[in-house]
């Protein structure tokens, strides 16, 4: 497929178009480049729903779940899942696990999962280019699952419109998720698994540790409390920030880029003979950027 | 305890003086950077040696038995644990834990963990001027423990002189760790647990998907295997990656720092405008820097 047919299937929504536009970002190809500058203006916004908890909590049924929703009024669909690197466990249980059944059935939800390959800077960078092209595929909904367990997924979870955490009882102290980073960024949490013991504990005390925050409870697998939690979604929509964190990891990609092997080389002898600090090694190094 | 202060004192290897200065690194603080360029070229190059694989594997006791053989082979020891982001489990585990008990006690071993906080590329950078630091106050065997749940644990291993992957049997399969970045980056491989059933069996599978990699086989906690294993450390140190890690970190901070505000607001607007691309925006943000 060339460039000029790609574009022009894409911008159809055609899925087989998306999915090879996909794995031109996810291998950080440099035709993902050209693609991304000549489609990236042909799109409207889609509401970005983040998803984010531990594992265990239901968060693929309960992604699943709001994909048939959201088919069911009417929405372009589509689930973009963010593989932690995860060297150890997850990244082929994601794609080999008989997942997001019924919305995988439905030729109008659009499922894709993303790995990092150990990329380094590599899979935020991607996750906002992923988007980009769903939104020129002309998706207007899009679930994003992160599993949040490292600083990536935190950064990605933090470019969705929309930011909700997923736990679920029994999984030991959740609480825990209000010391870092991802509950400030939540615009909404979920209790799943509701019907278990210790749920209304723990959305009480998930309630009561974050000043207030929206708590809902749901059972995905059954379908209760869904269509509150959607409608909450909906109206939930924050500033939009998938620019914001695009263009910052643009340019960290152009920086690196820019400098020759040469300089890189020569900064680097410097800074091991401790003839120069860092800070001014990195100086040095912007200042013969062309 | 004023800048002179604490570098006439971390250059004497004041434990109090080097968690001080280690603390202001964690908190991104600019007095870190100050105190980074007064002291960076007064240090020998320690040996680095980076532990990391998924929970449960019995890691923080093999860091800790390595700890004590270190010692009693006279090297200045520290242990730097970098907690994953772990919104959600992990983080207060590992300073709520009676960890590392023997090493712990030992006053001539130097502990440390330190936690991302959800900063936005903070943990890497973090981590890499916390190694410095030790090094400043004369540590000359490091121990950098990490959990290889995301994609800046891998960037941090990989900073690290000699890299130990550490596995045990009965946790699933391993060996999808292959298909990620983390084995690429190993040193040696060691198989934890070992009298525990299947341990033969992961070895062998290791060392077949892994073109030959040296893997050993150790019980951490009855104190088996572990002064082959400490001798293949030894005798692994590679090509010395710390420097260059930072310095792409400095890099990272010093762009973001040199951009005005009111430049990085003009550029983002003309992005939602779409009147720009994103690597165009980049471009201008670039040209524009002091």
């Amino acid at each position: 497929m060339d460039l000029e047919n790609l574009v022009e299937r894409l911008l159809k929504g055609e899925p087989r178009a998306l999915a090879r536009a996909l794995t031109l970002v996810e291998n950080r190809s440099p035709e993902a480049r050209e693609l991304l500058s000549r489609v990236f203006a042909d799109r409207k916004d889609a509401l970005i729903v983040g998803l984010t908890g531990p594992s265990g909590v239901g968060k693929s049924t309960l992604t699943d779940a709001l994909a048939k929703l959201a088919r069911e009024r009417d929405r372009r669909v589509a689930v973009l899942a963010i593989d932690p690197t995860s060297p150890f466990t997850g990244g082929a249980l994601l794609g080999d696990r008989a997942r997001m059944d019924s919305a995988a059935r439905d030729p109008d939800v659009f499922v894709r999962s993303m790995a990092t390959r150990g990329h380094v800077g590599g899979l935020s960078g991607a996750a906002f280019e992923a988007l980009v092209l769903l939104e020129v595929a002309g998706k207007d909904f899009i679930l994003l699952e992160t599993v949040g367990a490292g600083q990536d997924e935190v950064e990605v979870a933090a470019a969705a419109d929309v930011t909700v955490v997923v736990l679920a009882p029994g999984l030991g102290d959740q609480l825990q998720a209000s010391k870092a980073g991802i509950m400030e960024i939540a615009s909404l949490v979920v209790v799943n698994k509701a019907d278990r013991d210790g749920a209304d504990v723990l959305a009480e005390q998930v309630h009561a540790h974050t000043d207030g925050k929206p708590v809902f409870k749901t059972n995905a697998l059954k379908g209760d409390g869904l269509e509150p939690l959607f409608d909450a979604i909906l109206g939930a929509r924050g500033e939009r920030r998938l620019m914001e964190a695009w263009l910052s990891s643009v340019l960290q990609q152009i920086v690196r880029e820019r400098i020759s092997p040469s300089a890189w080389e020569d900064a680097l002898q410097r800074l091991k003979e401790r003839s120069v600090t860092p800070y001014d090694a990195a100086d040095a190094l912007l200042k013969e950027l062309k």
